[in-house]
């Protein structure tokens, strides 16, 4: 559905909201939506599903999990990033989505600032009629200590 | 391998060249081989392993496509690009090498010329210390279509 609009974020400061959140929309308040929100509140950075399986307590199974994690996507509480060739990693959403840029060589990732990038995204809009967006895919390239040590080859 | 060595690029400029450069390598000119080859030098943009098995004369099957392609990337005939959500599509290489911008809403993808973006990749390493790559994995984002018409969902 190319067209089809994001969800909407709905981001929140706390676990209790988040849950309001799920209880308005319809949704109950499970063991494993409970557990997987705690440990995206508890996570500093965008995490696999296997990693969230095995985090939240009690510990899900990875289908559910999967599933639990598309049901709190749609309500907006969370969102996927595509960090690298694999599967998307999951957080919350919030205020303003964050971007990232992911080095191509070490696989390291680095949350950034959305203002950060706008004189180069009004630049490359210029030039070549795209308007950048980091959110759901990174940029892309090699990171400063890759620079620095002439690697320049591809993660795998 | 984090830090192994991109295949180096030996672009050509037509099939048989391509075929020497197979020879050199010790590679056999297999049929499958010239058959992918001259599909890929007919080709106007990156094509998927389906398209391309199924544009070989003779068609091949898809297995033996995908083995074939990892052979002529392995010498450096051959790269891919991941243009989106799926796998990667597979090109010649050049002498210079392709960047691509991909749209997020409708999954147009661009071709665009690596100079076009020197300015605002600099601004980007000055500012965030990552360098900007465009050429395995696109730059993402609205294409001025989707802008002009409002559209900023998601392709799947």
């Amino acid at each position: 559905m190319p067209d089809s609009p994001l969800s909407a974020a709905r981001p929140v400061a706390d676990l209790s909201s988040a849950l309001a959140v799920l209880r308005e929309n319809g949704g109950r308040v499970s063991t494993s939506r409970r557990a997987l929100l705690q440990v995206l509140f508890d996570a500093t950075s965008p995490l696999s599903v296997e990693h969230l399986a095995a985090q939240a307590v009690p510990s899900l199974d990875v289908p559910s999990t999967y599933r639990t994690l598309e049901r709190l996507e749609e309500v907006g509480l969370v969102r996927h990033v595509h960090l690298g060739h694999g599967p998307g990693l999951y957080e919350l959403t919030h205020q303003t989505e964050r971007e990232y840029a992911w080095c191509e060589s070490c696989g390291k990732a680095a949350s950034i600032e959305p203002d950060r990038l706008d004189a180069a995204r009004s630049l490359i809009e210029q030039s070549i009629g795209y308007r950048p967006r980091f959110g759901h895919f990174p940029l892309v390239g090699l990171c400063a200590d890759c620079l620095s040590a002439g690697r320049h080859g591809h993660h795998h």
